[in-house]
């Protein structure tokens, strides 16, 4: 029997690959209205870059990438305008672009009326990890004390630990609980070695493509696969809607 | 003749005022909703105080207003998620409410069809201060090189090198030019030792009582009156529309 079922945020829950891209394209389109030349893809390139070398998690990308422009290439005007309306019009992505995968709000809210805690184990910045669970509108399926992000905790994956500190935090043992993640290395490896059932994701996005040392448990495509796989190897009861 | 009008932001292009008292009760009423439980009333009051003790452009307000409530009047759920719900509900009031005075845009379009430069000397953060042009909607009548953020300049109001800085920018001597503002001591008293044409905006804002040491040239009480003044004591040819 389980108790629990942790799921991993980017690319498990959403498509970060998606919402990254738009946000980029909006926001670069958006210097480029106030007339700052290179093309779309030239200017994508460079801001590929940027974020490569700086890091996802780095607040300057915008002020970077104007500085590794040439002079000729970036109007006349103060450049704070340039990148404030670059991160307008990446903050305004949110709104219209961070959406779950189209099969994850109708499991969660399954999953929501067993009596399994719903919990989450997350690399990133705090309040950028829990921004996103609120405005994918599936925070209210989620059990409140079993949210876990590596900023909070001074563990990242792949470090193993931060799997041990969400179990022990919630009194689980690794058996007890099922692991969802997208990252062959950092999700399906590192849970793996502390023994919880590692379930892969494989949505064909970003990191599905990485070789990882050990196999998951199960691998499924979408949470409709999630439940099936639940009530089935797990006997989790898995109640139907009328 | 004068060859330039100098605007500050806040509380003179649009009420900062009722802004942030829309954004911050929005963002209250978030963590209110997720189980927070002093009044709007007490949170506001909160509030207030961790803002005049940290400063408005400190960015973790909400974490430190948390930090002083008693565990008794917190849920027990991850402090990112009430974070992440107070700065979600405060940004994204800036969709809908971060709106200029009603008189502002028609009396900035006029003025942009004269020879004018229409500039801003404004104090705050250099992303923070541009983002609001672009939000107001009002950054397309402005002179693209004549924005002055103090954050930027390394000088502040109420300095006057402020003022002189932008002067010395644009080529303008102070008597060809017009500043207006809503702060008595940061913006008339600070433009007035410069040698500016001050005008004193008087619209009952915040800072609208304050007792400066000298006076405005000029008093206005909104954006019309501005080009009537203009045109009245400086001789400026208004276009009027048809």
């Amino acid at each position: 029997m389980i108790k629990a079922i942790f799921f991993d945020i980017d690319d498990t829950l959403y498509s970060t690959t998606a919402f990254a891209e738009h946000a980029r394209i909006a926001a670069l389109e958006a210097i480029r209205a106030h007339g700052v030349r290179p093309s779309l893809d030239a200017l994508q390139r460079e801001l590929g870059e940027v974020i490569s070398e700086f890091s996802s998690n780095y607040n300057n990308h915008f002020d970077k990438l104007l500085l590794r422009l040439t002079k000729h290439d970036v109007p006349q005007v103060n450049p704070a305008i340039l990148i404030a309306a670059a991160v307008r019009a990446y903050h305004d992505s949110k709104l219209t672009h961070l959406k779950p995968f189209e099969d994850v709000p109708a499991a969660l809210e399954t999953l929501a009326k067993t009596d399994l805690i719903r919990g989450i184990i997350t690399a990133g910045l705090q309040i950028k990890q829990a921004e996103k669970l609120l405005r994918l509108q599936i925070y209210s399926w989620l059990t409140p004390t079993a949210i876990f992000i590596s900023d909070q905790i001074g563990i990242s994956k792949p470090n193993p630990k931060l799997y041990l500190r969400a179990l022990s935090d919630t009194g689980i043992a690794p058996e007890e609980a099922v692991y969802i993640g997208d990252h062959p290395l950092h999700d399906i490896d590192a849970a793996n070695k502390v023994g919880l059932n590692t379930v892969f994701i494989n949505r064909g996005t970003k990191h599905s493509n990485l070789e990882g040392k050990t196999s998951p448990r199960h691998t499924i495509s979408n949470f409709s696969e999630l439940l099936t796989l639940l009530e089935t190897e797990y006997k989790v009861h898995i109640p139907r809607s009328a």
